[in-house]
């Protein structure tokens, strides 16, 4: 996949091929997700409203960090997710939408969601908010071929953030280092996220009524989407 | 006073004047603070660390806002906060100091101050965080003229936003016209707030160690600090 969530890009690299603009052929190879895609509103409602509650659990690390390295970093963190949120809620004002009512339809779901995979301590709010927002930004990328032209680009501008996974990532092999039981307890947690998650990205299609077709459609996007999760899991030397 | 938190600028304007940078001249009007400024980096540490703490108030305002509109508001507030946090985080690293280092001394002042002024409600909350920040803000930028040149400007650049104050006010009036008790136990709570927050600017300063000059000294200047806070209070209806 090309964009991942906190700049953390697994890249599926073509070695006999010399490209220039790598991305956009990987781009290319994906599964085309774009008769799926919500129209305008919806889309931008809902992600905008994911990103509010991403950045809010980010805040609630904030406050409960251990030191003023870590909330120093998630600050950092939160506001680049906010600054996502922000991006996509001046498309909508663009649009002449009131961005709380474009929000508003996706705003119970999302909110459960947040609480089923807040954690139980910190780390595990770290974690959470790592695996479950890497997944659905991933997905919700994909989603941007369906939208139209003109807003594709800005949309995956908004959605690309390079720089503040390294401090989640951190901050958890730490916790890691300093506490090997730490280990097996965020494994199962990581592994109890993907099903929720998976939920959340699915509610989010337009789906054809046609369950074979749709499943067939669906499941190479998904089996890729657990992949690039394995791999966060993997990164921190939990399995998945 | 010039700058004032959110963009509640006072002015005192001057009516039989005509000057063209008006603002140039109210600060020539007032008490020079300078030889009272501590040094850069405890300056810097200090307020980047009450910005974050400001940031984190927020963010728990708007988690317990009561509407997308108001959660979509208060986050945008958030988010201009944090950049000052970011901005005076910024300026210590190019003096290659870490800010966690620089901020650690005021962390536990500013903490339990957080505590004390963080309200019993989401109101509370919210006046609190308006009138404390208000106070505090005003107070930090009449200390910038006492850091080195090059480094006012820019200071003064990052404290000074003008947004978001309009947000909150207009969050606590709604709230007032739609339960006039509101009003009353408000009006108690910004006079309560006012004790603490004083605290806090006194502790921020070097004082030359002889009370009676530098109470001389400190006296119009919290006068007129004080006088900001009224009229805060003032434009909610609150009495001061």
């Amino acid at each position: 996949m090309v964009f991942s969530w906190f700049g953390l890009r697994k890249r599926r690299v073509v070695a006999h091929t010399l490209k220039p603009r790598q991305e956009k052929v990987e781009r290319e190879d994906k599964v085309d997700l774009s008769d799926m895609t919500p129209d305008v509103v919806p889309y931008l409602g809902q992600v905008a409203y994911f990103e509010l509650a991403v950045f809010e659990s980010l805040t609630r690390a904030v406050t409960a960090a251990p030191n003023l390295e870590a909330k120093e970093g998630l600050s950092a963190a939160a506001g680049e997710v906010l600054a996502k949120h922000h991006g996509l809620v001046a498309e909508l004002r663009k649009k002449k939408v009131d961005p709380a009512v474009a929000m508003a339809p996706f705003a119970p779901a999302i909110d459960t969601f947040e609480e089923l995979t807040s954690g139980r301590n910190w780390y595990e709010m770290l974690l959470g908010v790592y695996l479950t927002a890497g997944f659905l930004d991933d997905f919700f990328v994909r989603l941007v071929s369906g939208l139209p032209k003109a807003l594709r680009p800005r949309v995956e501008e908004i959605l690309e953030t390079d720089r503040t996974a390294d401090v989640i990532v951190n901050l958890l092999k730490e916790g890691i280092a300093a506490d090997p039981k730490l280990a097996s307890q965020l494994a199962l947690w990581g592994r109890r996220l993907v099903g929720d998650t998976q939920l959340v990205a699915r509610s989010a299609l337009q789906l054809s009524g046609n369950h074979d077709d749709d499943e067939q459609r669906l499941e190479p996007v998904f089996t890729d989407l657990i992949a690039a999760h394995s791999r966060r899991m993997d990164e921190l030397g939990l399995t998945a």
